[in-house]
């Protein structure tokens, strides 16, 4: 059955959860209502991360929960993930989606509304639209408003996933711009209590 | 026909080609008599990579010599290149095997008799045995010896390639030391006449 791509997304960056353990911050995550989880480590090497993903991958398995790899295609087939995301300088998501199996959710990184179409027509699944809010994240730099996520929105027909800076302050505004899904790092992965802070999260989408 | 794993093994590097065409200097690498190419970009993303790949892959196919790209499985898949190269922190060989399809080439960086015996076990083509003689990459930053690559070649039936440091200087002795293929970096990258350096490197090979 084909996942819903609506709802929180929380990216799981070992990076941002500091001395906690990970694995622990996404079973919060999912518990306090996570509809996806996208696994990010632009630190370690993938020998490295391998065992981590594969115990993330069964996690969200036995949770109904799809698991979205970043950027590394080998990584995500080996450790038999949901789906890859990509940015613009990642591997192009046309190249992607002939290296994944069927079935596979394959999203990618846009800026405007451009970018979000091309991504599209070369088989996205869905598209970020971000930097929204300011992030300590070094990825998706370039600015974007809630005005940009409109001009997304009225410009593919896949699901739109807000990024950069959400919180809970401005997560209610993303959902009434119309985003499908708002990705969030440290508003979960840093906060104290993960699950209760995914639960007041995902309470914004009703 | 499978390709034979002996001879000058040409690591290309666009961080150590500097300014140069590293396309260029490839196929000067090959017209000098390199028998394998690697591909190696520890710097870009992988989209950015990838034009350059996919090239250099098409030269190697013309010039009938193989193309390994280190690390990345995607980025390999990407460009149809012959194979792949896996240090011990990158995805593992056995994992790496199943990625890639039948014929591929996988090598696997060992420094020891050990993980070189893991390796072969786990289906590497050909094991590397390194750091021999110091280098300004940031890889296989663990010292070895030719006694080590001789202890290497003892514990396993698969070629060894020697790496680490070499060049006209010392080549001579790894040859002699029983390495089946000697990776070279700068000594054709950085040199003069890139095809004049791999000329007389790979007449070491007799």
């Amino acid at each position: 059955m084909p996942h819903t791509l609506r709802g929180l997304y929380v990216i799981i960056d070992p990076a941002v959860a500091g001395k906690r353990d990970v694995l622990h911050v996404a079973r919060e995550a999912i518990a306090g209502g996570a509809a996806l989880l996208q696994w990010r480590d632009k630190t370690r090497e993938k020998g490295t991360q391998l065992a981590d993903v594969r115990a993330l991958a069964e996690i969200c398995r036995v949770a109904g929960v799809p698991l979205i790899v970043n950027d590394d295609v080998d990584l995500a087939l080996a450790a038999e993930a949901d789906g890859v995301h990509v940015g613009q300088q990642d591997l192009p998501v046309g190249v992607v989606r002939r290296l994944v199996p069927g079935g596979w959710i394959v999203g990618a990184s846009t800026n405007n509304a451009g970018e979000a179409r091309a991504a599209e027509a070369d088989g996205a699944d869905y598209v970020s639209v971000g930097n929204l809010f300011g992030t300590t994240s070094k990825d998706d730099t370039r600015p974007a408003t809630l005005e940009t996520l409109r001009e997304v929105e009225a410009a593919v027909r896949v699901p739109v996933c807000a990024i950069g800076g959400i919180d809970e302050t401005n997560i209610a505004g993303v959902v009434t711009a119309g985003a499908d899904m708002a990705a969030v790092i440290s508003a979960v992965m840093a906060a104290d209590d993960p699950r209760a802070a995914a639960q007041r999260l995902a309470a914004a989408f009703g």
